[in-house]
């Protein structure tokens, strides 16, 4: 073997490990962008289909092409029998994102993508059944319903909270699904993303390299930090105790997750695009605590430690205030970055060698095997 | 963003990723080292399980700790009904590595790994079921039996040919298969266990980390190659047959599987270990055909390519001498290479960094939002 060349640091941090054409994270101008457009404006002016058309498709649709798209994805919703019985047999204990990886890897069994042709066909389809396989696996578990997994709602956010909550949401509500859909939907090389490049490279399946990813976005590392939180949120009965207790958590030196970001370092463009509208949702929903909390944890952090919140911060109330359980706000993300992950997973197809690096071996030096009467 | 390092060539080959003390591949010496041991003493002086016990416990287990391992492992063999369930549901044509990615995940609903501390445990637990998992599906779907997952074979290749066949495999059978399972435990940063290692570095737990993996070893640049060996090696009836249409094929520059290696440059340390148990069973069978037609194609190989047999090759015809179907060749694969993923899981979880490197961007460059109605 050559020898290999030593990296600096561990974890490949600022390393290139490949190309993309699909985002820029933190680059100057705007902090984020997708196949070019800054996603501050892809959030204002977009509906989150357009986005991942954008992100699959390689442009943003026209309107007839917009309202084919969604006219597919509707016809997509029908989750099969065989996987239902299989959502049946998992435990309501289950960690949802294990719901989420057994559903996909499950549906690769029974809807395989048998040549990579079918690529853009079986994304579109595991795009349009994300909700269905949380939701249905939440409503039986939880609740012993058997929901029925197809819905009028024209989007997916939309549809997704109908079949969470059984009912028509309100139009603020869809509104704000899509733009947190949009916010998460891409993140160039990511942990999960990663993951689902250096499956990809061994020309496996997308289900395969769809499933590897939810596993790598499970870890608290990685996709969770708005669960956490909304965990943190919700100890406090107002901005006095919360903006005391932090104090305290900070000497204690407690990790407070939803802050500063690996890749950002003066803000993170998604938070002030979700922190408008978690602000909106409080006023409606007539909230007096989380959303002062929230701003109270946020003026706190900044002024101690001058770390900014994040995109998962103001998430946390943003999904409270919708009636999300806390446990489904990571499988959302899911139902968004697929198609940032499946955008990768064309690209590396595309372009493939395996990756495959090499490691610096600790061990211990070649030594004689001893049998074991001898040890 | 500070400025990123670009590394010569793609798929970060030859580029240190990070620290292991489990292997080496392609050294001085010994080409294939687990733990210092050169792989071919352990294949010639070792069972299986002590191998597992080595890669996973750090050393090699006395005659007591042995016996108890093996003990432990027989304990765990019994399928929960909830994973005999879906394995049931799991149509006969899926890819046999789709069923164990499925199962894998779907274990991980039932049995999660909830704290660290859990991790050797659950290991022993995936050691002792990937071969029921595979073989209740492969049996239930093709042959429709639903069977008794326990055995009292002492080894697991041994309980794996008894799930597989219903009978009491032969000694020699049982000390291949020992042998095989010793040859794939572990290869150092390989896609598959890169994968695992990037989906360990967000901290997520050891179904997702393995069900990762498994879906990266499905590709057909990774796992898979003695599958395609076999498919090789069957068309022909007679040495004289191989020669000829392989001159022609390699004249097509059609691809022929089982050759050569990324990282080894002279010779793969399994191939010698393989192909004697290859021939033994060969002689047993009073095979005149299948030894011969790939001895055919290995000296073709060399005489034309200069290319040496890797550990599939002979793989194919050793596996197919003991009835295994070619489509279970590569969850073979799994049940063995489990020992070395799971171990690079806890070695990157103790000594952990998120492995999140960074891209080359090449596509256009930022650019306005045009609202649909001007598309």
């Amino acid at each position: 073997m050559a020898e290999a060349k030593v990296l600096s640091g561990a974890g490949l941090r600022g390393q290139v490990a490949g190309q993309t054409a699909l985002s820029t994270v933190g680059q100057a101008g705007a902090g984020l962008t997708y196949r070019g457009y800054d996603v501050r404006d892809l959030a204002a002016g977009a509906e989150f289909e357009e986005v991942a058309y954008l992100l699959l498709y390689g442009k943003l649709p026209s309107a007839a092409e917009l309202a084919d798209y969604k006219h597919t994805l509707r016809g997509l919703r029908s989750l099969p029998q065989a996987l239902k019985e299989v959502l049946e047999r998992i435990p309501r204990d289950a960690h949802p994102m294990d719901v989420m990886r057994t559903g996909c890897s499950m549906l690769g069994t029974l809807e395989p993508e048998l040549t990579f042709g079918a690529q853009h066909d079986r994304t579109d389809r595991l795009l349009a059944l994300f909700p269905a396989i949380v939701c249905y696996w939440y409503r039986f578990s939880h609740h012993g319903v058997r929901i029925d997994c197809e819905s009028d709602q024209d989007t997916l956010g939309g549809h997704f909270l109908y079949l969470l909550h059984g009912k028509t949401p309100s139009e603020l509500h869809v509104k704000v699904m899509n733009v947190s859909l949009i916010l998460y939907a891409e993140h160039e090389f990511n942990a999960s993303t990663f993951t689902a490049r250096v499956c990809a490279s061994t020309l496996s399946d997308l289900y395969s390299c769809i499933t590897a990813a939810i596993g790598a976005l499970r870890g608290p590392l990685h996709g969770g930090a708005n669960e956490a939180a909304m965990e943190l949120i919700e100890r406090f009965s107002s901005p006095q105790e919360a903006t005391a207790e932090l104090l305290r958590m900070l000497e204690r030196k407690d990790k407070i997750m939803g802050f500063g970001h690996a890749i950002y370092k003066e803000s993170d463009p998604r938070n002030e695009v979700i922190k408008g509208w978690a602000q909106k949702l409080s006023e409606e929903a007539g909230d007096s605590v989380l959303f002062p909390v929230s701003e109270a944890i946020d003026k706190t952090m900044w002024e101690q430690k001058k770390l900014f919140p994040n995109a998962d911060f103001y998430h946390a109330s943003a999904y409270h205030f919708m009636g999300i359980p806390t446990k489904l706000f990571t499988p959302i993300f899911v139902c968004s970055r697929l198609t940032g992950w499946a955008a990768h997973v064309f690209e590396q197809r595309a372009n493939n060698r395996i990756i495959r690096p090499s490691a610096e071996y600790t061990g211990v030096e070649q030594r004689p095997f001893v049998a074991i009467e001898q040890r």
